[in-house]
Formats: structure tokens, sequence, C-alpha cells
């Protein structure tokens, strides 16, 4: 807890304090999934996927900053380091070296459906524990939302 | 190893693979390092290091890109997930939490030295090696030992 | 239905689609009666009027993608195409040919009241059935009552 | 007929008039189905053509402008109304509900040689009824023309 | 009252507007409170505040905007005018004359405190009586509350 | 005549620069009679007049120069000297003074329909003698009588 | 008085300070009542007044930057505060609530006949006392006996 | 004389008027005669006079708004139609066909000279009746006589 | 012949597509001879030439793209590989090595007349043959008889 | 050799001029052939690739400009010319006509391997000759290599 | 003395031309200095005085080309160069080596102090001698007034 | 020497200072030159210099930021004061007062083949010392032999 003052109650600060740290990872993580694809991905596809995937990272980075300083911001520090990351995350591990443009559509899939469940969850905590934080939650899941099923569109 | 050809020799191409992957996964966990204290920081000049934190993670992560697309243009992957960089990374490591501005300065100074010295290696061992990776080495050096003056001129 | 996996329930869905659906025929409509009106239009307040409808324009064409890609998001497809919108449009009939000033303030004054009550209650229904839905059309609607005001101040 | 003075003579003004109204119809058409392929295409090109159909919908709604007030600036009116579109256009129907990538680019294909074969008409028939309107029809379909061999071209 | 037409029933209409006002003259005195200390702060840290008082008074003047025309979209009037502010503003007072970097950072956090609380409560108020009205109103408190943080960051 | 080559007949030459040198003096009396007026208006409508005066002028500006340097290319000189306006423009004059925004109106209508009636002669004799200077002039003129209708349309 | 150096002599400073300080409070206020007026216009020319009194608050603020830091840098300080403001401006008062069209004209007209006055004022005091200020004060006065040209223009 | 309220005596305001007149059809006749020579001019310095004399045109232009737009602001009436300056100018005449690019610096030469006498001159006179005139008057002359050093600067 | 359809006959398309691959060929050829000349020219004039060629070199590259894109767009394909060009392009050859100023200037006036030639029979077989590639010709002329009148200025 | 003063010996000239000439020639020819397979291409990457092979026509461009003006700045000329293209580019050739697009993947990334050999034997030879050449060098292929993967990425 | 014509009488050039050439010396000084306190001042306000020096470098020299050509406009030269710089200048010396940011701040307050002085005085003696410099004067005055306060405002 | 570490040792950070020293001296001196000879210059090609000596200057200045913040990188300190430059530049002394345009061009290509010279040094000595410093160096001195062509390619 940061000598932030905060005008939430100490229970809907936790609360609010653990949806948005969980939300933060997810985010951060899936901004190096992205680039690993970004770099690794051949195949067919491989121009548009690459171009695709540098979009959803630099949405997911200023989503990060959003979360980020909306914890700082209620007084609780925010925790993005790699190790952090590698251990918490819910996004699903992509594997080292060259991927083909099928599995990254298949593991991007993947990787929202479990992400948006978990920001599922985060909006309904936050609905009476902190709205603001509720209202910010809902416009990254709804960008959320829209990348997968671009992501889905790309199946035949 | 891709299937991308390169004019390189086997030997070549290893040697400079491995100074590659060295910078790339330096390079993630300085942004990672930097938007972390980007975000916790705190005291007299909050403000100044914020917004200095926030112009060396746009560099590190250019860098970055220019980093791991040389290896995957050499014919080699790059990886940069979280896991791997938290394992590899020659980036002392930042504590959780808020963290005070002078403790910032002092942290990144340690960050920038460690992290010239590797550089310094890897442009002496690409010479010979790959003389287009060494360019792009030196470039990347050059702006992080402009950054790492710019936090030693902060200590009075 | 589409083939895109939604987190919704078969029923929220059903109502978020309907809701959206009838949101894009009514700013599909808006768009191509502000485009008829700002051509058609003639009187004192010419220029106003035709320089203000191109930005409501503007603005309903943005709305209606938001609206549509937010449907194929959930899992349903959006159907914009002229019959429908001519069909099921909640719009007020615009007559062809020249259309005086005045006559264009008293049509708009009425669409936005027709469409504005018809957003309300779509607010009100995505509200427990998609949070992230309800976010998304209580923008646009606080964008028509904008516009809506406008129209109404230009009434002496 | 509006009350804006034409240099043309009536017989002239009617021809002229006929063949912009057709112009505004096919093209507003065109952008509504554009949007409408735009939102609902699937399959492996969809990222592609989502970008491609969202060109030609900014190309089509500019040149309907274009249409329109010239029509106006001759001294009639234009009707660009939804009903009027549905019943009037030679645009193939599209139907409703998700569209492959593959069913697209063939619809896409038949509407542009349906138009372009209107607007070959047109440009015949303005010749001498009105030489600025003919140039401003060239074009417009020279752009069509344009658009026209990039769908074909992505067939194999 | 004004004679545009407005959605809402009289009675929410009535708590909606007491709320706007409310906030719109919190935020035109934070914006005028903002520029005096911006040309008479004093101290150390002169040039950085200096540069971050300017940024929030644009912040607070483009959410007066927001804020004064949602009242007049519902059909009340909005009063911002230099007199009213200076008798019904919950912004703490500023003092005359030059002002020290420290006492200005004192002055912003308490300022904040109070606008925050007032405008938590205008989002509980607006909830039931306006969700459109209360989605605007946690827009600009979650801006509000992000600028709060970094006035406390730069106490040590 | 000047001493640039020109692919064109004497004959051809002759007949297209009396049509370029008649258009460039009604254009360049255009510009002048338009700030005159976006000078000199007032009325209930004067901000709307002084900023649509202030388009035609660009407009007619640039026209100048397509024209002069038209007339340059084909090898012979322009003539938009302010006494060589003065006595051969096809303008209707303006008075001095103030100027009512009614007046404004009724002279730039006038003024277009002369102009445009010789532009379309213009049109008419250029095409045997240049194409090129030709379709040139069909698009001024299509600018022209696009600006006619905004004046007409203000009429009630 | 601040502990700024300046190059004045104590009575030149004296005279100098007092008129930045009445220019301060009046174009302070200027742009108050011009986004009051902004807000509550309504009457057939709403939307041409509504943007024309966007841009005159644009041009206050700006001027009070200019003012308020000529103050401080000759060693002064500047009062904006709402209720210096509200005690001090010469700007006449505007009644709260819904403002007629025309009323706002004569509103602005009676407002910069006011405040140009004072500044004339302004400028013949500062002539010997601080040409430096006096340019300024030109410069602000040649801005808005412009504005009020154009308010008085729009009188029939 | 137009119904424009001035702050100026009617003797202040004839001699100002009579100065900002003067200054108009300088600078109308300017820029006319500086499209003339952009336009006909020839010679090894071609290209170089081509671009400078577009860069007055753009100059003269905007000064003739700066002086046409005080005049009226003062309440006198501005007069810049082409008769007008055909006889009234004080810039030199420039024959018609085309010009070398030594006579070309020659005339402008010669036309500074004349026109920047009669701005000392309007200087002079208006440092009484008007200093606001006085320094719009100067800003634009400084602009004169750098222009003409530049034209002086082509002779060998 | 590609599998593009056309609605041209193949007798208009044969007719059209000889105009337009003779075109792309002078218009590539102009290209690479501006460059040339960009590089190597020297001379009192280096500075004006290398920058005049530069321009000429951007207008040709996009004229290029027009003209093969036109092919393509009738159903035939486009040949502006280096040895099509060396051989059949109607620009006259450019020697190698340095070359002086007034050479380029002479050298460019003779290409412009022999390119112009080709055009103004290329504008003249396709009239009736395809308008729409007439008109774009046209354009294409209007620019290349600009850029010639603008050497031949050159030369006193 | 051109009169331009070198800081060069005669033999290091000789050598680096060879490897700039060499460089330019082989870069003018990809971007001809860029420019060929831009406008020939079909097939189900038809619209990727389109966009991909302008990418590199630019780029390619641009490193024409480099080196050419590398080779005059050290007092060699360059020649860029179809015909010394055709003759002595290393690029291999492109067959006229409707190309597929795995056939234009194929052809470029040959082309790729054939010019990076040849930029890596010219990186050599100027490292003792000229360094500043060199870097150059090692700039271009940087760029080179990196395109040379994106089409090596797009077989599956 | 050179060549240009001047309108100011000898004495009043000479006059003119002694304070133009001092305020040059003094701005060119300023903006070395300014240079080289950026680039050597460390401690704990390194970065907010790092930008703060870069500019005020560039409104230095800024105002030596405002300067600077103003005196070649009226026909005398201007002499900027290093040891003119060096010997002349009334700008305090600053030492070598590295310097505190305590240190820059008062150094800089000094020469604030004596330029400012100098420019007083040379806005006084140009007030009869060419009242168009003295405008000049005034402006960059005014300016370096701003950057002395915002220097002294960093005094604690 | 600073308290910046360094990744040098003693004798080659020494090396590397010296090398950067005299390139800071000779840049700094070399924009202070361009910018006398940019404002004293007269002759045909005036305009032509006056422009292309200001861009000169731009880089030179940026290429002084370069060198100067290297030097701090490796923890040595810079010296660009106006009596260091003064004494030690290796540029050629410009006479005060008017400069012919030829004069200017001589001057300029003794200057350039100066300071290249001892680049070229600088280049060589930094090669083993600090690789970093040497590719900086490099690529000034790239475009310093740039700008040193365009000078004599401007001599007949």
């Amino acid at each position: 807890m940061s000598t932030v003052r905060s005008s939430l109650s100490d229970e809907n600060r936790e609360t609010t304090a653990k949806a948005l740290q969980g939300a933060l990872v997810d985010l951060v993580d899936l901004s190096l999934v992205g680039k690993q694809a970004h770099w690794n991905v051949y195949g067919k596809n491989f121009r548009s996927l690459h171009l695709q995937l540098d979009e959803i990272v630099v949405s997911a980075r200023n989503a990060t900053d959003l979360v980020a300083e909306r914890a700082i911001a209620i007084g609780v520090s925010a925790d993005g380091r790699a190790a952090t990351v590698a251990e918490t995350s819910s996004v699903p591990k992509i594997h080292d070296g060259q991927i083909s443009d099928t599995e990254v559509v298949s593991l991007f899939i993947e990787a929202y459906t479990a992400i948006i469940a978990n920001m599922r969850e985060r909006i309904e905590v936050t609905e009476s524990a902190d709205p603001v934080t509720q209202d910010l939650l809902i416009g990254v899941t709804a960008e959320l939302e829209k990348q997968s099923w671009m992501f889905q569109a790309e199946l035949a």
C-alpha cells in the first residue's frame, strides 16, 4: 500500500487492487507474447499477422499504462516485472523458436479467451468496489473482445 | 535455427546470435524495469523522473525490435518471453512497491553499467562475425551510454 | 449467429444483439438522412446547416462501426444493408427534393427524439445482459443528445 | 427541379440529372454493401479484405458527395435515401449474416462489373449534354475500374 | 430550465442538473486556481510545476465543456460565471502573491481531495438518475484521481 | 507570344490563349471582389459569409495559377495586372463601402452567372483547339458551378 | 511585489503593474463570459455564435497568459482568481440561464466597448513607463478591436 | 464611414483611415505585380525568382488582410477593387508579356523603394493618431524592408 | 493480356494498351534520366537544377503508377523493366559522367519535346478507344507541358 | 572522374567507386523489378504483396540516392541509366506479363540472395578503402537482409 | 556599410546599426553559453535545466536571425563571428568543465540582467532613429525578460 | 574530467576526448561562419546560397549536439564557448562585411577541405580507442563530404 490518499474503503481498495494487478500482469504478458509472435511468425499470412500483432502490442501497452496508473491513483503499487509476469500471468505459454501463422492464430484465440474471462470477473467485482475502475476495465475489455474476433475471423 | 538463408558461416552466425539474444533480453528487461519505476516512483523529482523513464522505455522498446528482427534476418529466432527475461537478464532486480526518486537514480545507474559492459563485449565479438550486426549494436550502445550519463548527472 | 466465441450466455447474447442491431439500423439511417439534407437543404441558414449536417454524418458513421463491430465481437452478425435500413429504421422519413432550412431543423429534432428514446431503452436492457455493450451505447447516446440540443438551440 | 439556375438546356439537364441520380444510388449502395462485407467477412484473408473494403467505402462515400453536389449545382435534387437505394440500385444484393472471404471477392467483382457498365453508359450520354458532368463521371469510373482490378487480381 | 426536450423525468433531471452544476463550478475554479499557481509559483521545482499546472488547466477546461454541454443537452442551463464560481466552488482558496513550490503541492493535494469527494457523490446520485451523465462524471473523476496521485507522489 | 515551344498550331494556340486570358482576368477579379466583400460585408449572416467568401478567394487564387501557367506553358504570356483586370473583366462591379449580407448574395449569384456563361464558351472553343486546356477549364468550371449553387441556396 | 529583479524604476513598475492587473482581470472575465454564452446561447444563429464564441475564448485565454507572465517578469504577482475577477472586472455582467443570439451580440458589443476603452488608457500610461509592456498591450488591443468589429457587423 | 463604433476621434480616424487605405492599395498591387512576374519571368534565375515571387505574394496577401480588417475595425471601409488599385497604387507599372530575370529584380527594387517610403510616412502620421495601427504598419514595413534587401542582394 | 475483365472491345483495348505502354516507358525513362542528371549535374545553377530535377522525378514516378495501373485495370500487363525501357523509350540518351547545368537544360527541353509529341498522339488515339484513359493521359500531359516550360524559361 | 576534391588516395577511390557503382545498379534494378511486380502480381496474396513491394521500392529508391550521392561526394560520377542497369545489374530477370504471388516471392528471395552476396563483398573491400562508404553500405545491407527475411517468412 | 538602399538618414542608420550589432553579439553569445551549460550541467535539477537551456538556445538563435537580417535590411553588415563574439559580448563568462545546477541558475540570472540592461538602452536610442528596429528589439526584450523571470523563480 | 563513469580505459578516453573536442570546435565554428555568410552574402546566386547556408547551419548545429553529448557520456566535459572556438578552430577565417556569392563558394570549399581532413584523422584514432565514437564521427563526416560536394558542384 502506498501513501497516496484514497477515497475508497480498505476493503474496496483491496478488491480493486487485486483486479487491477491481475489485469496488469495479463496485459504485460500479452504485449510480450505479441512481440514474440511478431518476430518469429512465418507462413503464407506472415505479413498480415506481423502487422496485426504489432497493433495489438501497441494497444496492450497503452492498456498497461491505464491499469497500472489507476492502481497507483487508488493508493496501491503496481507490479509489472518480468518475474511477476512469468509467474502469475493467465496468458497461455508460447514456445520459443519459429511459429507458423496458423499456430499463431490458434494461440491468440486461446489467449484472448483466457484473458477476457478474467476481465469479465474483474468487471463484476469492481462494480460496487469502485465504478471508476470498473469503467476503465470495461473499456479495456471491449478492445480485447474486438481483437479476439479478428483472430477468430481468420479461421476459415 | 530458422529456415531463413543466411550469408554468414555457421560459426559466425552462432556468435552473432548469442550476442543478439543477450542484447534482446537486457533491452526487454530495461523496458519492463523502466515502466515499473515510471509507475511506482515518488519524491521531489517524481514528475521529472516519471517523464524521463517513459522516454527510455520508448527507446528500449525500439531497440528490442531492431535487435530481434536482426536475429531473425540472419536465420535464428529471438526469445523475448517473460520467463526467459526473468531468468537470463543481466539487469539488476528492482523491488516491488513504491520506490523513491533517489533510489530510482541509483538503480538505473547500476543497470546501465551492467548492460553497457555486456554491450561492449557484444560489439567486440561481432566485429569479425558480422559487421552489420556490430553496427546495429554500436548504435544501440551509443544511446544507452547517453541515457546512462543523464542519470549520473542527476547525482549532485 | 456466427462462429465467434462469446463470453455471454445465449439469452444475454440475444438481448444484446437485438439492441445493437436496432442501434445499427438507426445510425445508418441517420447518416443517410443527414447526407440527404446536407445536399438538398436551402434557405438563409444553408451554409451553417450544410456544415453541421456533415459533422453529424461523420459522427453517425463512426458510431455504426462501433456498434456493428461490437455485434460481431459477441458472436452475431450485423445487418446494415439498404433494404434492412429502409424497412426497420425508427428514423422519420425525409421527403425527396429540396428541403428548407427550417424544415431540416424540425425534422432532425424529431429524428433525434425518436432515436434517443430507443437508445435509452437499449441502455436499460443491456445493463445486466452485457455491461461492455451498455458502456458503448451510453457513449453513442451522449453524442446524440448533444447533437439534439444543437438543433433545438437553433429554434428561436 | 430546384430553383438553382442552370446553364444547361432543359433536355441536357434532364439527361444529365438521370445519369447523376443513377450514379448516386449505385455509389451509396456500394458504400453500404462495402461496410456490410467489412463487418461480416471471415476466412484466411479476413484482415486484408477487412482493410481493403474500408478503403473502397471511403472512396465510394467521397464519390457520392461529388455526384450529389453536381446534381444540385445543375439545378436538380439528389436522392440518396435508404428506400430509394434499396429499390433502384444496380448493385447485386448481398445476403445477411457471415460471408466468407472468397464469396466477398466474387460478389464485388460482380458488383463492379454492373456499376462500371452503367457508368460507361452515363459517360456516353453526358458527353454532349454536359462535359463538366462527364469529366466528373470519368474520374469516378477510373477509380472504380482500378478497384475492380484489385478484386480480380485476388482470384488466383 | 431551458426549452430543450429531455428524455429524463423532472426529478431525475433536477438531480442530474445539480450534480453537473456542482461539477462545473469546481472544474472552472480548478482551472483558475491552476493558472494562478502556474503564474505565481517559485522555488527549486518552479519549471516542473509550471508545466504540470498548465497540463491540468487544459484538462480542467476540457472537462468544463463536457460537463456544461451535458447540462444543456438535458434541458438545463449551465452557470460558470466568475461570481458563481467565487461563491459556490468547493475548491480551497489560494492566497494572492507569490506562492512557493511546496505550498503549491500541498494546496493541490487538498484541492483534489475536496473535488474528488464531491465527484464520488455525484457519481452515486446520477447512477439511477441518468447513466449517460454518470458515465461522463466517471471519466472526469478518473482523470482527477490520476492528477491527484501525481501531486502526492511529489511529496517526499 | 513567348519563346516557349508549343505543340499547338498557331491558330489553335491563338484560340486557346484568348480563352485562357479571358478566364484569368475573370478569376483574378473574382478573387479581388471576394476579398472586397469579405472585408466590407455586414448583417445577420456576416460571419457565415465572411468565411464563405474567404474560401472562394482561396479557390479563385488557385485557379488563376492553373490558368496563367497553362498560358505560359503553351507559349503565350498571361496578363493579370490590376488595370487589365479593371478594364476587361466580365465580373459585375461591386460598389465601395459597407455592403449588406443579402446584397453580397445577390451580387455573387450574378457574378457566377456571368463567369460561368463565359467559361462554358471557353470550354467549347478549346475542345478541338487544345483538349489539355479544355480539361483544365472544365475542372475550374465545375468548382465555380458548385460555389454558385451555394450562394443560390442561401436565397430562401 | 515579488523578488524578481526588474529593470524598471519603482514608479514605472507600479504604473505598469496596475495596467497589467487590470487587463488580466478583464481578459479572464471575457473568457468566462465567452464560455457562459457559448454554452447557453440559442436562436437562429446558434451554431455560428457557438463557434465564434469559442474562438474568442481561445484568444482571451492566450492573452491572459501573455499579460500575467509579463507582470511576473517585471517583478509583481498576477491575480486572476475567481473572486478577484468577480469584484474588479470591467466587463458587464451576463445573466444566468439561456440567452438569445441577438442578446449575445448586444452584450459582447457592450463588453468590447468597455474593455477596449480601458485598454486604450493602459496603452497610454505604459508608453513611458514600460514600452515592452505597451507593445504587448497594443497587440492584445488590436485583436480585441477586430473581434469587436465582428460582433458589430452582425447587427443588421 | 461604417457604423462600427470607434474609440478614435474623428480626426484621428480620418488620418488613420487614409494611411490604411493607401497601404491596402499598395499591398494588393504588390500581390498582383508579384504574380504577374511569377508567371512571365524567364532567364537563368527563372526558378529562384519564380519561387521568391510566390513567397512575397503570400506575404503581401496576408498583409492586405491585416490592413483592411484594421480599417474595418476602426469604423471605415476598405477598398481593394481592381479599378481602385489600378488608379491609386504607388507601385510602378509592370509591362505585359515576358519579362527577364534581371528586369524583374530592378523592377521590384524600385517597387519596394516606393512602397517603403510611403509606409514610413504612414508610420509617422499614425503615431499619435492610433498607436495600434502604427504597430501593425511597423510590422508590415519590417517585412517589406527585408524583402527589399533580398532583391538588392541579387544585384551583383 | 491478363484475365482482368475489361469493358472495352478487343480493338479499343489494344489501341489503349499500346498508348499506355508507350507512355509508361517514356515516364520510367524520364524518372531515370532525371535522377542521372540530379546526381551528376554541376555548374553555377547546380543547386537549383538539383532540386528541380528531384521534383520532376517525383512527378514522373507518380505518373508511371497511374499509367501502369490503368493498363492493368483494362486487362493488359505493364512492362517497365530496365531492358524494355532501354530499348523502346523515346527519351533522348543522356551521356554518362558529369554534366553541366546548361547541358542539362538543353537535354530536358529536347526530352520534353519528344515525350509531349508522343503524348499528344496518345491523347488523340484514345479519344474514342477509351475516354477514361484519355482523361488520365491529358492530366499527365498538362504536367509535362508545365515542366517543359520551366526548363525553357531558364534559357535566357 | 569528376573535379570534386577527394580525401581518398586514387587507389582507394577507385575501389570505393566500383563498389558504389555496383550497388547503385543493383538498387535501381531492384526498384524497377519491384514496381514491375507491384503492378503485375496476382493471386490470393495480391494485396499484401502489392503493398509490400511498394515499400521495398521506396526503400530501394532512397538507397540509390545515398549510394549515388556518396559516389559524387568522393569525386566520381554515378551511372543509373536504363541501359547501364539492363546490362550490368546482378538482379535476376523478371519475365513480362502477369506474375503469380508465389512466383513473386521466389523471385525476390533469389534477387535478395544475389544482391546481398555482392553487398557483403562491397562491405569487405571498402573497409580499408573508405570507412565512411563502408558504414553507408552496412546500413543499406541491414535493410536488404531484413526485407529478404520478410519474403522468406512468407514461404510456408 | 553595404550597398543596400536604406530609407534612414546616415546618422540614424549608424545609431541603429550599433544597437543591432550589440544585440547580435549578445544573442549569439547567449546561444553559445546556453549550449555550454546544456551539455555540462549536473545536479538534482539536471534534466529540468538541460531542457530549459535548450529552449532558450532555440529562442536566442531565432533572435539572432531577426537582428542580423534587420541590420542587413537597413544597409549595414552583421558580424556574428566567434572572435567578434568572444571580444565584444556583454554576457558574463562561463568557466569550462562541469557546472552545477545552482551555479547555472546564478550565472543565467546574471547574464540576463546584463543583456536586458543593454537591450533597454538599445530600445531607447532606436526610438527616434528607427521605430521599425525599435519594435523588433522590444519583442526580443520581452522574451528575454520572460526567460529571466523563469531562472529567478527557480531560486528558492 | 567529469564524474561520469566510463567504460573506456583512461588512455582511450583521453584519445577519444581530444577527437571529440576538436570536432566540436570545428562544428560550432562552421555553424557561426555559415550564419555569417547566410546574412552577408550577395550576388546573382544570393537566394540559393542564402537557403543552402541555412541548411548546413542546421546540420552543423545538430552535429555539435551529437559530438558534445558523446563527450559528456564518456566522462569528459565539452567546450564550445566563443573564445575557445575563436582560438582553436581549424575553419579558415571569414572577413567581416558583405561577401560575394563566388567568394562564399570558395571559402566553404576551403573550409570543408580543412574540417574533413581533420575528421578523417579523428576517425582513424578512435577506431581502436572507442568504436562507438568512431561510428558517430563517420556519420558526421559523411554529411560533411556531401555538403562539400554541393559547393564544389557550383563551381562551373
